[in-house]
């Protein structure tokens, strides 16, 4: 794995690279940290990578890793950059060969989206997106629950991911995580929806296999100032006649990250009630000290 | 008070005796409990009431007390039928000279609403309709704090009531409680949200003293050969600019009766979480030993 | 029923009112509200009584009801005063021929205890000892739970009764709660142990029907000048061979009431884990606006 | 870092390796992975590592690494077997030079943990015990409110730790974790208190550095057949005054891994409660699919 993005500042580098560790099958042997040759070298040392396997920029580590034979270049990417970087490194790396494991969202807007399937879709490689909430235990559970048929169909669903920690115009204040992720050159068309709500979405269809048919949206911007939603509510209904609610918010004061999700089947309940239906808590806020999770 | 149904099979009156002796200020000095004179006779018996003040019917209890003095009469009528009745016997009550303290809903569609309106205002008596959510401790706790402003202003609004008891066509099976609330002619023209989703609107009006100004409704029937909606999503803006949802739910599977709600307002937390937001739970089943209540 | 203490001012008082409300058998027709007559009679005229049922002492209430006749005179008493005179009050109407409904503690230590037992057998009369704990809808599942077999022998019981409200001398401010329940004259010869600790062991008892055989106790006062225990921790054997835990405190700083209980028996779950052992959690703090309970 | 145990069949050993990988400072270079050569040897593989890195037993590790240079050999060993053999690994590892990090206990008994402190010291090398709940965030988080004065003095600690795992004589089916637990040849002179009263008395330890100065425990074997302790309730006295409850169990049926804990201090709240006690639950069942915490 040779990772773009990620340095010692960086939010969710690290993480990454202690999720790539889990199973014992990842190895990281290169990275163009940051855009700063400077703190990408501090932290490829850190790491104990070697001094020439640490670059100045993903461009320089795209063409130079190129160059090494088989089995000792990298065989893929993991991009962990602010938004507007990961359709570049992602469109040059599947160019080159590379397959790409890209955190979301892919793009910053649809039409990139498009022609970055065709790019995929000509290279031959892998490009997976990562959404980081699918990994827990959990999430895994729900999801055997329904695919081994013990909600028979599935009816209605609530997803919720509520936050509160943009009450205010923060962004004006130069906080970094609210900084880039406000301003649509950094971050892309949407606010709340695309840095929370596509984690809704995405659960669900992890779990469910359920596709969005239709929806009708309710996007606010609550504060004064603010150039991206801050608020979403929506309805929904799935392909299989499901309906469902789908609601994220920045401006939900006192909640941290409170994701969570209900599924409901129609089978009546047998041997206990959780069979029939799934509720679940993930989230909560990130700590100095890490970040934890109540199932 | 004189009390409207509420004979010792029916569901919900025994409740509002209990209710009504909470502060010392009410006694029940008749009714007409049944519109079985049986029925009626044999709970007026159990509750101590004299012979000549348990009635065979409403009418004939509201022409006989009118007879009596003041003082001695009742003062008003608890009407605690089912919904079809609730309208016809508050107008009959409030045409001879009594308040009405009547179960929701007033009545069963939005013209009897405005006709019912004409009468009140022309015999110019108290007309109350209960919505028995309002009273518990922690409500009225909820309503405080934002009456207190110690939430500031409020920006959005989360209230659902899902309850799973009608997954099933049960209303096919004789089930009281389902057979009459499935039923347009005796419940009304709405199934889930009359019969619940009525309750999420009031408690959020109670709370936060805001109005629905527009709202877009997603109601289903998903259970075939049912009659009415039983389920409901609901996007709400209130007349303030605030933005919630509403939904109610007789079919998720697995849930007994978790109304519960989450009021957002604007002020950054001082001392404490707790004023900046409000997150409750109610509700739960009624058990054969009694409702509790899960603040 | 005739009330001794309860008067306006007073924390249970009301508390019983409209507990013995509930089932509609019980009707209030004098008190002795207070050992200030003033006080007493602006109870009674709140509450609806006549001025000749309105007692200035328990003494006069007693002896006058007793010249009253059967039918009209009060059946029995409820003492709902503090600890001190619960005893005497208690002795008086045995010995006067009315039954006796007394809040916990029958008496401020055993020699009273027993001598209590005597005039009790002696008079022929009901006792009553109230715990309002037993009360509640929750507990009457539980008891039912292990009535009827479903957990079957019970193994292991741990009950808990923390509280923090006296963590600093709050008796030395004046305060009205802590005045009495720490001085040895007025509430007897325990502190939480006498308050709370009784609640825990009445309610396992009457949830299991299980009887402490023997017990190893660590009683502490940890807040200097303070006389009474705040703190107690215990080990317990019961009588069927179960062993348990039982620990209540005053000094559990930011807990308010959390008063639980978990019980554990033998069967292996069949439908459900919840048939084989039962978790509860009463209590919470009582607030301006009601005690509320959390089952 | 060589890895005593740990086969693919085994419990912990899984747990370990993910966890040393977490801060990318250790590196698995060797294993004797399993008292079985092949067993040993099929784990090596699925782990990458070299053919003659793998060994058949510690005994062969350890003599072989020494024979290694520095900077190659492996520098500590990760001992993760059943109970009965940290001890003789640990004292080998440290007679031949290499660090020992040991899953606890160290020993079975009280005189092979005297004689271990002598090794160690004589070694002048590293001996580290393992306990895994000390490593969560959340854990750190109580650490810090503690070790910043946050509560003030403590006065009062209730942990317990109730599974219900072995309600029935478990180990008689030959259920492979219940057989070890269960038999002092190879766990130790303790059942509960052994397995998981320890955790409890570590952790507390951990976050307060309070020690017990002295304690009354009550143990039981509740199951007829088995040979250690299956429930224990103890009430303990800490070396700063402050009281407490450590109750640890396998019968309280229902519990999965309950591990929770209570720390009462003096300071009365300042801003919000949570800063006076700090009221945390670990654990919760391992599942198929992952150990999970609720923090």
């Amino acid at each position: 794995m040779g990772m773009i993005g990620g340095s010692q500042e960086a939010f969710i580098g690290a993480v990454h690279r202690r999720g790539s560790q889990l199973d014992g099958e990842i190895e990281l042997v290169c990275g163009a940290f940051s855009s700063s040759a400077e703190k990408s070298k501090a932290t490829g040392e850190a790491l104990y990578l070697p001094e020439n396997r640490v670059y100045g920029s993903y461009e320089e580590m795209i063409l130079k890793e190129k160059e090494l034979p088989e089995g000792e270049r990298m065989d893929f990417v993991s991009i962990v950059t602010p938004n507007h970087v990961h359709f570049p490194a992602a469109k040059m790396a599947l160019e080159n060969g590379f397959h790409v494991v890209c955190d979301k969202p892919a793009t910053l807007n649809l039409a990139e989206a498009k022609e970055l399937k065709k790019i995929i879709d000509k290279s031959g490689l892998i490009f997976a997106l990562t959404h980081n909430y699918t990994a827990y235990p959990m999430v895994k559970e729900a999801k055997h629950l329904v695919d081994s048929g013990q909600l028979g169909d599935i009816r209605k669903i609530v997803v919720e991911y509520p936050q509160g920690w943009l009450i205010d115009l923060v962004e004006a204040t130069g906080q970094k995580q609210a900084a880039w992720r406000t301003d649509p050159a950094r971050c892309g068309a949407a606010g709340a929806i695309g840095d929370i709500g596509t984690h809704c979405e995405n659960l669900i269809e992890y779990i469910t296999g359920l596709h969005i048919k239709e929806l009708c949206a309710d996007l606010t911007i609550f504060v004064e100032g603010r150039q991206l939603d801050d608020d979403g509510n929506i309805l929904i209904h799935y392909n299989n006649g499901a309906k469902g609610i789908l609601h994220c918010s920045q401006i939900c004061n006192g909640e941290e990250n409170d994701f969570n999700f209900r599924i409901y089947g129609v089978r009546r309940e047998s041997h206990g009630t959780k069979w029939s239906r799934i509720r679940w808590c993930l989230g909560r806020a990130t700590t100095e000290r890490g970040l934890f999770v109540r199932p």
